[in-house]
């Protein structure tokens, strides 16, 4: 079939087969197919839509555009991917807690772009520390730790990057099968059998409704129930920054006092319930995942099991016992309240614009970044607070500071009367 | 607006402004805004439509991309379109018939591509007769004759060229607004104050059925409203060629046979109606109309004015008295009957490839053509014909003669009993 028939096939609102998505997407991939053919195919995909199977198969031809990992020697690993967020620290915690409830965490991780954060960076944050592993050392260290992390080495799902960068600039971005398609042809390719989604549902997310959000966790989970994965979701709520921190060091000192027991309660809680997730994916009944999931952190083992995989990868696991050797910005700006009231909300995309203006992020790739600064919500959305109170803090070494200031103090929202606050996880898709 | 928020307006059903049009159509025929943009905005066209209004202001900047020919020194002139046939000689009659009901005719024509001829090519089969004039030339021969027609010399809606190259590997042809404005920008750069549509429905035509047909005709007479210009359609049928004869000689020699009143029924009986049409849209009563269009067949002024045409524009004007001074092909190669029966059908898309096989038409610009060669459908569909009767004819050199007589076969079809005809005009849409 020659191009034009396949996009009218769509138009018309007809159903693809794989044929059909790989000589679209496979020979776009090549160069074979012109970018306005697939600008026009994405246009009526995402007006006419697309069926859970055809999603499954667009998918598959996007993860096959790449490399494919083979994990199959370690068994059954497992993965958790989160539909993005401002101080998201929760792979720091999740990964050691899964180690130590025994399952296998073993996966490529990205670096930090514009206001979002990534893992590697984070992590870099403990001297020493490094993402880049043999295949040999990253084998035998998953099985050995039950955790390791590399910077993403391979060409993964190659189609994606450039179905994005098209979708980007043709009113294309928010249709779920293509988000669903773009994620989970990642995560396939990435190799692991058990994936635990965490979509954010809210003002800063892709998806602003719970209903928005249900329906992408769903085309998700029908992608890996076609695909021969595990997959189950977590709807969580987004208009908020998890925890207090956002910056690399600083987030990583809260992802330990979390490990530790003593970190805020919203982290705490995703952690719990995506950790729970993977062992109800592993057949445990939701009271003995629920049980399991808060031992490791109350008998220390996952905290054990951080400490192992920081020092596995050449880091100072030093650091994780005596945070205060982190190295934080000195230099300190304070947002205070203007009268009594409450905390209304906290706009995640600020925070994030916020830390890269300190210096904490990227705005291209390959700079470097400062790991030593970022954001403190010394106050968070429902929290009481009185005039001239501390509500939120800067870690920073001089630069950016006014506009950071702008940018958070924008971020902010006040009330008189105590807001409601929606709960942490907004529903589970399985 | 961004372009991509242009996109998304129309994505989500919105209806653009003057403005968007201008930046997205505009900017494409600038090269300022690449065509995957406007390939992704094509298919939302196509799928979500465009009012009448917005219609009219995609016509206007699509005819506003070129040039604009101002008419105005010679009033009200008027202009046919076909929306396509194969031994389609209308203008050579509807135009001297025109001219001598007092209107102008004042219009550019093209050249034959394909299996389509071109006005321009058939009054070249005169020896003599010239399609370039100058501007002042132009203008007095219309106000002398009523009627001149040159070349395509001017530049008008390239916009139009563009997006229709964009659409044909796109799967974005077939929409109403898109063919509508495709077709109505060429004529309002073209300058006529008084439009007169022919609307070709079926299996052949870009509109199969009668109510696909009736949307376009609705929507072109409505750019025409919104546009200042009086627009008249007529829906007819396209199932079969109009006439017997197809290639450029044969095509004027039965032109002139129609004007003298020896025409055929199908070709004079179309003519009447577009003439017809262009008089009621100046103010005549339909009696009055039908009348005045059979007067000027009958008492020979629109043959004089084909005539004065001819030696106004440096034809031999003797051929127009006397036709068997054409150069016509001497081969002759005929399609009989294998049974007593009717003819049911003759596919017009097969005889005119059957011309461009003769060596009358040409596979790309520029070729020269024979003239001369053509095929002659001696019984048209409702005809019986009985077994060893000659049912067409081909008027050929040599060349591709086996080709041709292989196409005009397939074209044909044939039936026991005998077929309904559908009546030549469908519908009127003013």
């Amino acid at each position: 079939m020659r191009v034009p028939e396949l996009i009218q096939k769509k138009r018309d609102g007809g159903e693809h087969d794989l044929a059909d998505l790989r000589a679209l997407v496979g020979g776009y991939t090549r160069g074979e197919v012109p970018d306005y053919q697939v600008a026009a195919w994405l246009m009526a995909v995402f007006l006419r839509g697309m069926t859970p199977a055809e999603t499954a198969l667009l998918t598959r031809v996007m993860a096959e555009s790449g490399d494919m990992l083979d994990l199959s020697a370690l068994g059954d690993t497992v993965d958790k991917h989160s539909t993005g967020g401002v101080g998201d620290k929760t792979s720091l915690v999740l990964g050691p807690m899964l180690a130590a409830l025994g399952l296998t965490v073993a996966k490529m991780s990205g670096r930090g772009l514009a206001h979002t954060g990534g893992t590697i960076d984070k992590l870099e944050s403990i001297p020493g520390w490094r993402d880049q592993l043999s295949d040999e050392e990253f084998t035998s260290q998953a099985r050995r730790v039950g955790m390791a992390l590399v910077g993403q080495s391979r060409n993964l799902a190659p189609a994606d990057g450039l179905l994005y960068a098209l979708r980007d600039v043709t009113a294309t971005v928010d249709s779920v099968p293509l988000i669903a398609s773009s994620i989970m042809s990642k995560k396939l390719a990435a190799g692991a059998r058990t994936i635990v989604l965490d979509v954010k549902v809210g003002a800063g997310a892709f998806m602003r409704t719970p209903g928005d959000g249900e329906r992408l966790a769903r085309a998700m989970v029908e992608i890996g129930t076609h695909s021969g994965r595990r997959v189950r979701a977590l709807l969580t709520d987004m208009d908020t920054p998890l925890g207090h921190m956002a910056g690399n060091s600083l987030e990583v000192i809260e992802a330990i006092d979390t490990l530790r027991g003593e970190g805020p309660r919203d982290l705490l809680d995703l952690c719990l319930a995506l950790a729970e997730e993977a062992l109800m994916a592993h057949g445990a009944t939701r009271e003995d995942a629920e049980r399991r999931a808060r031992a490791v952190i109350e008998d220390g083992s996952a905290l054990g099991k951080f400490r192992e995989f920081v020092a596995a990868q050449g880091g100072d696991a030093s650091f994780v016992d005596d945070t205060a050797r982190f190295d934080v910005a000195p230099g300190r700006a304070e947002i205070t309240a203007d009268r009594d009231g409450f905390v209304a909300g906290v706009d995640a995309l600020s925070v994030g614009r916020a830390v890269l203006a300190l210096g904490g992020g990227r705005e291209r790739k390959g700079e470097a970044i400062d790991h030593g600064v970022g954001v403190e919500l010394v106050r968070k959305p429902g929290e009481a607070v009185r005039a001239g109170e501390t509500v939120a803090r800067l870690y920073h070494r001089g630069r950016g500071v006014d506009r950071a200031l702008d940018l958070v103090r924008t971020g902010l929202t006040f009330s008189e009367t105590a807001p409601g606050v929606p709960p942490l996880v907004l529903g589970r898709v399985q």
